[in-house]
């Protein structure tokens, strides 16, 4: 008797599309407030984070008068580049806030591409957030009960709705009651008619810092995005923090209450761009010490260390420069792939196609390979690249990976597939050996990974880092998930195209 | 301090856009239930309706388990036709309903365009109508006091807003409990899981016809809309009347206070199709008769009674049958025009373009000339035309209007210019003739027009029909217009595009 | 072991894809010298002229240092109108030519969109035409033996080659030339960087026009695209004569051996608009008058005359003025058609879709109805239209004609069915009546015919008019016809789209 | 007095329109015969070139009875990828070649685009290729005198003619005819009707390779286009050689009068993919060891080694294992970028945007850094990236370039700026170092690159191969540069769009 059509899309059970079998961060927000030409350098920014979320991406501009939009699916290059100068051109004001999405394609989830606007009693608002809200389907039902029309899936319109019914007066009031009543590891930026407001949530498991550039200030969700147009770091904000930036300055406040904090330790392992520096480390740096630590932790003889491209190529070296073993190219990435390049038929993927990597035979054929990859989600990938390295010549094969077994889902706003699919949840290290086709496969240790990122060990008893993807500790209460079999579905049309 | 940027579009005080000087009905409606194939019916039935509104056409359809749209500016034909045969594949299901609109253009309106659809507590349902809720600024002003969050301009989402916090249990008491909050002239069709309900204003100033084709059930606008797929006329919708159409078959309902009928009696003169029946009369006869009528009243002598095409033909048929002249078609108009194509510059303007007319030259030189149109609204076209005439040699021109004056705007879902442009608001009928250029001019009188119709004559204290346009005598009270000056302004985003 | 797949599209064997069961003319031309302006007035005078052709239009502009072009498939309005500001901009320069054309549609087929250009030893010129060159493929086969590169399936690139080859000096003489290998009935127009050059066939078979506003000389397909721009007529162009505009004026030729004139006489029944003159005489009058003969000759006892729209409505005109009986508007045509719509599926067309035509019941019903058409090509629409005012409650249908039976299919630039597809050349007229379901069935005579053009009779030695469709006399002889069967086949690309 | 539009666009004079400040190969080519899916193959193969043009792609297949052909401005995934699937699943057939070309972008050239494709009395064929003409443009001139009509400004349609004049039998014969004509640097291939044809010029400057995939041969510029559908490298065609492929297998001729190999020394140094095998020589072993010579050749004290990426990654490996410094990713390339992001304005651009590469600060803080690039053309880039590892904190920055001065243009299908724009034809290393604001830099000698790929030293007397773009030893004549004061300009139509 239901008449769903769409999945709420924040919740891990739908398969990814995607090919290169890794987790992926679901989003990243980028706002400036005070700048003659804020929408051009959200855009840039957005381009700096497009790691974040490829899906799509969006801007809204304030101007003083009118707020202006361009959301769309692809990427920011695609949608706010040279061939859209027309459509930046009407992005005027000295305000905006712009997100990048990664999540399922599809026409009909036009409507969840972020930043959403809605207007209010006192006046309009756009908002963006990275993260995931776990009550969000909880709250939804009973607005619905309560006479709310729903837009989207998207969870940012249930706050969407708690904003305007808030009995509060400000607007930034406003907003913080709404997010009294969230539960979940998120950072949101939000744009009104005379403030840029940022708020991260109280166990800071989502990435946001605050920059500087000339008289303008940003917050955004890694410092890169601060490097490409000049913009001065200044600080990450703090867990549970709400920043409101104005033309009067930067005004912090902290009316959640104090929890420990649980930064996502996945941004150093493979989510961050390795130029970031998050809670005040270099991510390339982590990652060359994890490649120390997992070339100390398990040692093996070798010829060549050899990374999986791009995300093994740090930790590679680091492995190669503890391990004293030559560090090569063993492996070549054809960077102009795309999602978009499909393997056309099954006599054509009979032939064994290769449509991102290659071998590159002169450096593997007759020697020990250390392959050095930063996770293992489902192993589909590796078993690939091992066999694609055996066809090469390779005498030996050993998989060393930069990171714990994958064992959980995620539900903070990453993208992973269902528990059952995690290949670390079904098998243990020497089945995954034997599935992958490698002569020895080791992954670092808990306390190793703590180590790399300049902790003594993991304290089991009050974990430093939200690390619930390796160990199942979950931060943050999982309301919905609990909740799941009451869960009303949502009749949303499906728009033909 | 306002943040304005689109104006709420049920106002007469835009100016129409469009060339051809005549009001404009602003809507046309089709719903179905219980066909197979209910959306390319459907489709179908919006092209017979072509002429109610050429900006943007929609279609929702129920396939049982799901509701699918398409909603696009331009024609029917253009979105539904051949060349959109997959998307007409997907609006599958043995219920739809659809929508004609004719309004300003623009990308920022294509969420206007309807029908509109949403999620409620009970389920989604879409609806869609022709005419103009002259209270729906007032109530929505209301409602986000509430903390209603509203997306469009569209009138037609405050009944949205007004279904989902309706306390009644049913979805037809809720629809019509919100109906019941509605001031205004409509003609309302919605589409839920379970049925197809139909709702005309009290006083049933806009069209509504059920008919049958099969076991299915249709509500239209017009007779000529169930011609195009066979389908049989059953009656008129009462004015005040809710019909629900489900698969028991029809029920009718009677909910609001009753009111004295007064039918748009423009319709006969102008908006409907001349094959359509309405209110049990053939709209080509009356246009004949209102011709015959006018013979008599304005007689002069002539050599050939010339129709401003299309709309002038019939009323010029019925003229020279009673005033013993030969009909001809002296002026040829060019079908392909379309409303795209514009005088590129002022060089080529100032050669006279004639892009929609042109004299027939062999018909009208040397003759007297009696030219017969419909209306005269700001009298742009008719100067244009009359020039033309004589250019071409007519000796002496005379103008013969199928209507009275038309001194006031509308506010019932007509697309009418500001009152200080109607040329009938400022000018007597010879300062008009000395304007157009004419030898003589003549409009049909107030009585003239209702015998025409088949009434003795207009009946002054209880108006048969709503003449306002003629007379200023509106039946349904004004309420945004005269509470114009308080109105909040939405702050809706400006899409750059 | 042939590679076909396109055929020569000149031919008349292919089936007309349209369904409005009427011969075609395939062309319509427009050029322009010495205007500001001349790529917007041409874009106006080919809007002009889309009745004569409607699948694909194009201008090729000369600014005194480049030509521009813009070709594409679809209307003028669509292509070079308001929406298109930007391309018509581009065409810049004070003389272009223009083109539209009646074609097999298809992406394959764009190349075919004329005017064509090439850059000759002498520089580019662009050139266009309407008719048919009968013996192109013979013509071509010699080419491509001795090397010659074909680009398209358009005879008109064959005329292109013969001016690269030829041995003649100057542009003129070049073009000359080549037109005198070339047998067929056309009217040619070329823009060099010089001149405007028109042709037309010995026999005149097709028209072209000379005309002037201010400074610019026309040389275009039929008046009314004169009309348009404002621009007054000056003379038809004659049989054989070669115009060429240049700056010094123009410079008429008559180089080709003299013909006896063969004008179309099918221009007046159907081809030209009414608001034309063509060779002297009114087209509208000419319909008219044709109507009124046929009154004459086949008198039958009416209550109501009513044209199938839009075509039949001068004639009928004509006819119920003769007859001393009632026109009336009994059948009415939906304007918005358009060729995109087509009926669904078999369920939808089994309700008897009424898409372009709509009977008005109310002046049907109960009536002795004489039904005025153009002609009778495949008869399938006349039976739709029968069967509809039948439904209608006529009481008796009788039909008149204004042509003639069409016996014989056109090798001369016009689109026909192939001859056994035309209904008079397998059906007696009694045949034919019974098959269409009328009371009565009667064609205008041949005599009728020309009278009605102003002629004593037909001279059947020396007949004043091209009339082959209707005789079987072709006044000039068919090469490629009768040579059909050795013709090589082109491999053209089939391009993916 | 010319009516010039459109440069001829193989000469090296325009401006590369390329940010990256590095010559471009202009193409790839691939061709397979036998295939049963021959067109997806092709486009896996083209995706694999990718690197070898990104302007366009083109793909022509053959089915037995028809040629297919897709041809589009941008990349092979956009144009033949799963967005696509419509497209590639019309090219049908067991044969087809295709290419990627690296050229000026703008609507004008889409009819450059490669394949190209003719209609011969023969019967219809495709060819392409990877090179350029030097005497094109002469031949060209010869061929429009008499008669022959060109449609592009591709020196590719050159061949075409001169294939269609030939008087030779049989298709190899007047292919081979025509390429006696030809002067060029080249690899051609060519699909007909029964064959696949590849030719590479006497003196083999451009690569093409033989492969095999079960009974389908392949013809291609690289091996890595073999490795990615997983077929087998058989051989590299020969200098002078020619191979047709057909049902019967593969041919070999001779025909052209034997010249010394020259291949192009550039493909080792950046053009070539680093997987690919030239020559028998592994690319990125060539990359590696010219490192390590350069690292003897100008050794420097450093903290760092630091590859300017991607091209200089493989030299940077080589040069750092051999001085034994730490090699380190200090510069982070986003490759998302594309080149359609431009900065979008003067303010923004003031701000120092880092579109394409970031500093990784914690690489270079405080460092002695090595920078190792591939070649230096203009010097844009370099000072740029010096400007931000500067900014970075380093302490010093030595640059390290993998070729010897870059002095001279290439006129054998490579891209490069007029020779007054390269900085080595314009300054000493000296001048280079100052402008470009390092320490120190130095370029690999010419032996040394010569050792570096295997020679004992360059032979100056019979150089092993083409160096010209360092030492201006042009081993084919430049016909048509030497010419180039007499060139007949081209008339071509400027398409507005």
């Amino acid at each position: 008797m239901t008449e769903k059509d769409e999945p709420l899309d924040h919740s891990p059970q739908h398969d990814s599309q995607h090919d290169d079998d890794h987790l992926h961060e679901e989003c990243g927000v980028f706002g400036i407030f005070g700048a003659p030409e804020a929408a051009p350098l959200t855009a840039l920014g957005l381009h700096a984070l497009q790691h974040r979320g490829q899906e799509s991406c969006g801007i809204v501009s304030w101007d003083g008068a009118q707020f202006h939009a361009h959301r769309a699916l692809g990427h920011v290059g695609e949608n706010f580049g040279d061939d859209s100068a027309k459509i930046v051109g009407q992005l005027k004001g000295h305000a905006a806030i712009g997100h990048n999405r990664y999540a399922t394609t599809g026409a009909t989830n036009l409507r969840n591409v972020q930043p959403l606007f809605a207007d209010f009693e006192f006046g309009g608002m756009a908002l963006c957030h990275n993260g995931n809200l776990t009550n969000a389907i909880d709250l939804r039902d009973s607005l619905v009960r309560q006479g709310c029309l729903f837009q989207s899936t998207s969870d940012t319109e249930t706050i969407i709705h708690l904003v305007a019914r808030s009995p509060q007066q400000t607007v930034l009031d406003r907003v913080i009651d709404a997010m009294q009543k969230i539960v979940g590891a998120y950072s949101l930026v939000c744009l009104t008619r005379d403030a840029l407001i940022g708020i991260r949530d109280p166990h800071g498991v989502r990435p946001l810092v605050l920059g500087k550039v000339g008289d303008a200030h940003i917050l955004t969700s890694e410092s890169c995005a601060l490097d490409i147009i000049g913009a001065d770091f200044v600080r990450d904000i703090e867990p549970g923090e709400v920043v409101m930036i104005t033309s009067d300055g930067v005004q912090s406040l902290k009316p959640f209450a104090a929890k420990p904090s649980r930064f996502c330790i996945f941004e150093y392992i493979y989510f961050a761009r390795p130029d970031s520096v998050m809670e005040g480390k270099s991510v390339y740096n982590a990652r060359k010490e994890i490649g120390a630590v997992l070339a100390k932790e398990s040692h093996v003889e070798a010829d060549v260390v050899v990374p999986v491209p791009d995300s093994g190529v740090p930790a590679a070296i680091g492995y190669a420069a503890a391990a004293g073993v030559p560090f090569d190219l063993g492996i070549i990435r054809n960077h102009y792939v795309g999602r978009t390049f499909i393997e056309p038929t099954d006599h054509v993927r009979h032939l064994g196609v290769k449509l991102k990597h290659n071998a590159n035979t002169a450096q593997l054929k007759g020697k020990r390979v250390v392959l050095v990859d930063d996770s293992i989600v489902r192993g589909t990938t590796s078993t690939k690249i091992v066999e694609m390295v055996r066809q090469a010549g390779a005498k030996e094969v050993h998989m060393r990976i930069a990171s714990p077994p994958t064992t959980h889902s995620c539900f903070y706003g990453v993208d992973t597939p269902q528990r059952e699919k995690l290949l670390a949840a079904r098998m243990s290290v020497e089945e995954m050996a034997e599935l992958i086709g490698v002569d020895s496969l080791a992954f670092i240790s808990h306390d190793g990974l703590y180590k790399a990122v300049g902790e003594a060990a993991r304290d089991n008893d009050k974990p430093q880092y939200c690390d619930a993807c390796f160990t199942g500790d979950y931060p943050i209460s999982l309301i919905d998930q609990n909740d799941g079999s009451n869960v009303r579905q949502l009749s949303l049309l499906a728009e033909a195209s």
